[in-house]
């Protein structure tokens, strides 16, 4: 047995057990989020509806920030990223379509409006978000780089800001259509800064 | 005396009074917002501040929903639209400009996220939420109307999505040149569809 007092140990996630816990939880919190709420998903009846311990779920997320983070970042869908391309138009159609892919399940809108309200007036998650979207970027910058294209942060907004306004302001739905238009928008502004030459894609 | 009891009146706007009552309590529900957060600014506090009755706040706004989109709406930056404009470039900086002016108020943008978030809920707000959408659009295609551009439901969402995820997700300022990149790409893509003919902006 460790020496470590039970509820100052960090779980291991290379521990499979642990690993399948966190899956599971995350799963139930995924399913109960859109239903009650932020405010509602407390960590007493999540605890029970995933049949752990209070004191687990504070071991995985010390606090709830914690835990929509993971629920805004750890979708089903992340894998589905697009494989490195030398074809930007297609690689960063997949992006948004997978993005479009996460972004359509109800729990991972309301972690990230409940995130987003956050960052208003914590610091920490302000920054926390800042950095998730720096990672996507050069995650993005990585699926391109055999193109010879690289996305600066300005290009990257102008990327998905569309995507997001149409999710959360417009409420309508994400078209194939759409996302066409978008990265027909986006390639235009790339080739007026010659970022690609003509012909390149 | 009205023979209405005076809880079933509706505040007439007409009356300079009921404005001006109208003005301050949003004024001070605008300065309580960012500091108590959505869910804090219930009508006994904001009644206590404006030193009004609750009674006066309902008649006004019959739930606290009407009261965060008049929060969202009716801010001091509306009456900086831009005048009609044959310049597409001139009209849609300024607009863009005037949008960030409104964002950048706290109360706003925590008025904007309040709504965001109780729109994933109550198809009501997910409806209130397009029209203004939709009246936003209106209005500026008004301003651009003498230069023969008008600019469909897609093409406003890809002008100001990239403010909005600039603003709420990036959490970063937007700079004149992002409003600059913006617009330049915007304009780009108008020209491709042939939306605006060459050398007309």
């Amino acid at each position: 047995m460790s020496s470590t007092p039970a509820h100052r140990r960090q779980p291991s996630l290379s521990n499979p057990r642990v690993q399948r816990t966190r899956t599971r939880i995350l799963t139930i919190a995924r399913e109960l989020l859109p239903e009650v709420g932020p405010t509602g998903l407390t960590y007493a009846l999540l605890a029970e509806r995933a049949d752990v311990t209070r004191q687990t779920l504070y071991r995985h997320w010390p606090n709830r920030t914690a835990l929509l983070f993971d629920l805004m970042l750890d979708g089903p869908e992340i894998g589905d990223y697009p494989e490195p391309s030398s074809d930007v138009r297609a690689a960063v159609t997949a992006w948004l379509r997978s993005l479009r892919a996460g972004a359509t399940i109800p729990a991972m809108r309301t972690a990230l409006l409940a995130v987003l309200a956050q960052a208003e007036h914590h610091p920490d998650s302000a920054q926390a978000l800042a950095r998730i979207g720096g990672d996507r970027r050069a995650a993005l910058n990585d699926v391109i780089k055999p193109s010879g294209v690289q996305i600066d942060a300005d290009e990257y907004t102008l990327l998905y800001g569309p995507v997001l306004a149409r999710l959360l302001l417009d409420r309508g739905p994400i078209t194939d259509e759409f996302i066409d238009s978008v990265v027909a928008q986006w390639l235009g502004a790339l080739r007026c800064t010659g970022a690609v030459p003509h012909g390149d894609y």
